[in-house]
Formats: C-alpha cells, sequence, structure tokens
C-alpha cells in the first residue's frame, strides 16, 4: 500500500517543508486545490523539480474542458491528474485520452457520488488508472468507506483503489485490512507536532 | 440581461486584451478555471486592480473545503465565486456562509446536475445570490435549455439566473426570451476577429 501526501496548505514553501520532513514515508505527493489555486501550476513544476523520483499527483478535480485541463497538468509536471467522478462521460474520457497520450495517470475521485456502483459501471470502460473513494471534509467525522472501497473492488478489479478524507492513526487499521492501493493522508501528518515521525508510524501500518 | 465575458484562456495578458476589447458590453468578468489554475489566484487581483468598476467572478467550481476556497476568492479580489451544485449542502453552506461574512456573492453552477428540481429544492433554503445553468463544454453542441431556466424561476424565484454553456448568436434569441439574469459568453467573443463588436452586438439583444 502506498502513502500519498496531500498537500492542502496556501504556501509553496511550508508544501515543501512538509514534503521534505515526511519524504521518506512518502509514495505519492498530492498538490492539493487550494495549493494550486494559491500559487498556480507552476507550483507542480517546482515539486517535480525538487523532488524527481516522486510520483506528483495535481488534485485538479476536473468537471469541464477536460483534455486542456489535464494537459496543463500534465505539461507542468504531473505524473497523475484527478477527474470528479461526477463529470460526464465525454469530459472523463478527455482527461483519460490525455493520459494516454501523455503516458500518465488518471485518479478518479468520487467525491459526493451518491450511486457509487452506477459511475462505477460508466466509468468501467474507460479504465482510469486509480478509483478514489473520497469522503469530503466539509461533511465532518464519518465512518471509513469499507463499503464504497468494497465496491470499487467488485465492479472495477482492474483499477487501483485509493482511500481518502481525514484518515488519522486511529482510523487507519479498519481501513488497512482492506488493503487499497493508497492511502491519502493530509492534516494528520501536517498538523502533527513531529510530521516525519508520524508519517513514519503511518507508512509503518501500510506495510 | 447582464453580460459575464468568460475568459477561459491560460495567459492574463491574452485575458486583459480581450477583457479590454470588450469592456463597454461587459458588466461581469469571469476568469476561468484554466486561466486561474494556470496563473493562480494572484490573477483574480491583477483583473479587479486593473478593472476596478466591474464585477469579477472566479470559477472556483468548489467541491470542497468551501469556505476556506471562497475565502482565498474573496481575499483576492472576486466579487462573486462559483460552488458545484453537486458539493454537499455543508460545502454549499459554507461558500455561501463565507460570502456573507466578506459580503460578496455566490453563484451555484448546476452543470451535471442530472435531478435538477431536487438540487434547487435542497439549495432554496440556503439563499445563493446566483443560480447557473450550464452546459459542459465536453458535451458539444446542445439545445438551449430553457426547461432548466424555467425550473430555476419555479423553484427559486427570488435567485439571479444565469446561463452559460457555448451561447453564440445564434442561439441568443431563444434564450433572450427567457429573460435570464445573466448570459454567459466564452469563445463566441474571444474567438471573433473582432471580439469589441460581437460582444457589442450580444450586448445590444440582451437590453
Amino acid at each position: 500500500m502506498k502513502l500519498q501526501l496531500s498537500c492542502d496548505m496556501l504556501s509553496l514553501q511550508s508544501a515543501i517543508k512538509l514534503i521534505e520532513q515526511a519524504l521518506p514515508s512518502v509514495d505519492i505527493i498530492e498538490l492539493g486545490t487550494p495549493l494550486v489555486l494559491n500559487n498556480g501550476l507552476s507550483a507542480l513544476s517546482v515539486i517535480k523539480k525538487r523532488f524527481p523520483t516522486k510520483t506528483v499527483l495535481a488534485d485538479l478535480k476536473i468537471m469541464d474542458g477536460g483534455y486542456e485541463a489535464a494537459q496543463m497538468a500534465f505539461e507542468n509536471g504531473a505524473d497523475i491528474v484527478t477527474v470528479l467522478g461526477l463529470a460526464s462521460v465525454n469530459t472523463l474520457g478527455q482527461v483519460i485520452q490525455c493520459a494516454r497520450d501523455w503516458h500518465k495517470q488518471v485518479m478518479v475521485d468520487m467525491i459526493e457520488v451518491e450511486d457509487l456502483e452506477g459511475r462505477l459501471e460508466l466509468c468501467k470502460s474507460l479504465q482510469p488508472d486509480y478509483v478514489c473513494i473520497h469522503t469530503a471534509v466539509d461533511r465532518g467525522k464519518t465512518r471509513p468507506p469499507i463499503e464504497e472501497l468494497r465496491s470499487v473492488r467488485k465492479v472495477m478489479p482492474e483499477a487501483l483503489v485509493a482511500v481518502a478524507g481525514g484518515i488519522n492513526l486511529a482510523s487507519l487499521p479498519v481501513i488497512v485490512q482492506e488493503k487499497p492501493d493508497v492511502v491519502i493522508v493530509g492534516r494528520e501528518i501536517a498538523n502533527a507536532p513531529d510530521p516525519q515521525a508520524v508519517a513514519w508510524q503511518i507508512k509503518n501500518k501500510l506495510a
């Protein structure tokens, strides 16, 4: 299981500092939406140049203009871009086509999808690389999305599965039992007094 | 009826050039998602300082982290921010609360909403300033969304209604009959040989 570190702060310097601390435990560096909005996509190039051996994900949550938006991310150094599972099939298809053209990857973010199995069936033929089961932070604390993880495994057994949304050391064991391919953690590491130690503790549980 | 000019190019300089050409006919300047992604939110401050008498809209299509994302837009000079109609009620509420705190406005973008009346009923009590009926560009050419405009008028008579998605001089007359409060036009003006003339022709039909 891989650890994706979600960098949701506003400052690029703070993000770099956090990444440097957590680096040995991190597989995928995620540039969160606030970081991208505040700094523009050039933040991606900076991060990719600074950490060239790490996979970098741009959390653009694409909803429309799929090909162009994905291309902007890949041009700036992203290895993976996110598209909303609620986007139209055309948009999903464009993002995935762009990733194929660039030899890059796509994560479909299922945030706020109500009919998950329906959406999975619809996405299946497009063969995205990753499907992310994501509980919105604005929804507050919720139970780990175990049923949803199992639905992805059932409907799209070939996709890599990521899980996101307020994951912390306390909720991790239940999630780990389901063996997702990627566990996405943000605040639990970023807000820790010792981010390096917490990232290591989390990565250790994913082994 | 107001004309909102959607600036969806990548370059801030190209956007400024287009806005200067179309300026007399434009009521609301929209910084589209690609422009914001490429330049970061500082592009907003630049535009607002350059055109201080115009209303500036940041098309962030917020899906999560509502209060923080909206606040970033308002801090950078936006008068209106967009949130996806598909976001959770909590996110919608946070964006609208942030706008109230900043004495700014919110446009709820109904892009990809399937059950429009259901979503409108859900949004009603939150009293967003604008509701946008939006046909995704990735869906290609579609009929003007007349039924959808009427649904907004029926369910949320107090909201201002905007309409977006590939609107051009040919499709404008049918839309104008429904008297939306805001008509959003991008490519038809941006790609015209004479953007000033086309913007004027469109604004003239909205009078």
